[in-house]
């Protein structure tokens, strides 16, 4: 399965590509799309909603992952990151691509282990993770590690599935890994 | 000139097409793209995109306007409208259709000649405005309202502009039609 994952910002949006076949996971590619500051709105989501479906169309991923944004103390600003994820989730719908929403606790818990993981920490485990010679930038290490959430998600998901299919047929759900999994917070 | 004015909001995307000859104002088409509760934003948005963009190739317009829209006192809501708000700009955009912004304020007052103007008001003058049969329901005569306001302030902008030329070959630019115009808060 390929993974795309967004970071969604109006100045700064930030992309990773991974590929995941239910054990490891292999970094495909990542980047950051920078809006030039000052012009229309129209014109500055038309960078995001463009540059989003170029990726698409050069990576060809299955499904993708967005990161569920900050709501701002500032309404304006609140406003404004709205309209760039608005811009990033049509990208991804226009292409007919499966979104999923994460929130930031849900990737730090899924990639770090714990939800109160610096920035810092996100990079160095994005970097061991995907075994890569040196930590991404924020946004896009932000972007691979929702793309690494996804992953890990869908894996849980999967296992969660059989699990509930031997409960039926005398198997528990009790197993420690499903509950570590859960405990580790994936959705 | 052809203008699609846009209400932009996730559950309700009011739109109006006016032509403008400069005095005459003629109705087109308005109605409120309705979006389904629940399901995926991804989906919902795609739906304000996809029937924007097939607002746009039935009408054709020459430029587009849309509402500045209210920041809500709930930040939860004001992201949700600012994705649905980027999803519509990102249709107009996409068509490459030129985009103006105005605030409930400018288009109230363009079109009622006061900002203090209550919602069935704005109805009312637009049915008057269009000369409709009847008032068009309230999301679309927003719409339709917006797409006014532009018509008024192109022909503004159009007549400070040649205003501005005489007055470099020794005309003024002090015609009570101007100030007027100003007064009645066309930008």
């Amino acid at each position: 399965m390929r993974i795309l994952g967004i970071d969604p910002g109006l100045r700064r949006t930030g992309f990773g590509v991974i590929d995941y076949d239910g054990t490891r996971l292999r970094y495909v590619a990542s980047g950051t799309v920078v809006v030039p500051a000052g012009g229309e709105l129209s014109g500055r989501l038309k960078v995001i909603l463009d540059s989003i479906r170029e990726i698409i169309r050069q990576h060809s991923p299955d499904a993708s992952a967005i990161e569920k944004v900050f709501v701002n103390a500032n309404p304006a600003s609140t406003l404004l990151l709205g309209q760039a994820r608005g811009a990033a989730l049509c990208a991804l719908a226009d292409l007919d691509l499966s979104v999923q929403e994460y929130t930031a606790l849900q990737i730090k818990k899924s990639v770090v282990g714990t939800g109160r993981a610096a920035k810092e920490q996100v990079q160095m485990m994005v970097q061991h993770l995907l075994a890569l010679n040196g930590a991404p930038a924020p946004d896009a290490a932000d972007a691979l590690a929702c793309a690494i959430c996804h992953a890990h998600s869908s894996v849980l998901a999967t296992r969660l599935q059989q699990a509930g299919s031997q409960t039926a047929t005398g198997f528990g759900l009790r197993g420690t890994s499903m509950r570590r999994g859960r405990l580790i917070g994936l959705p």
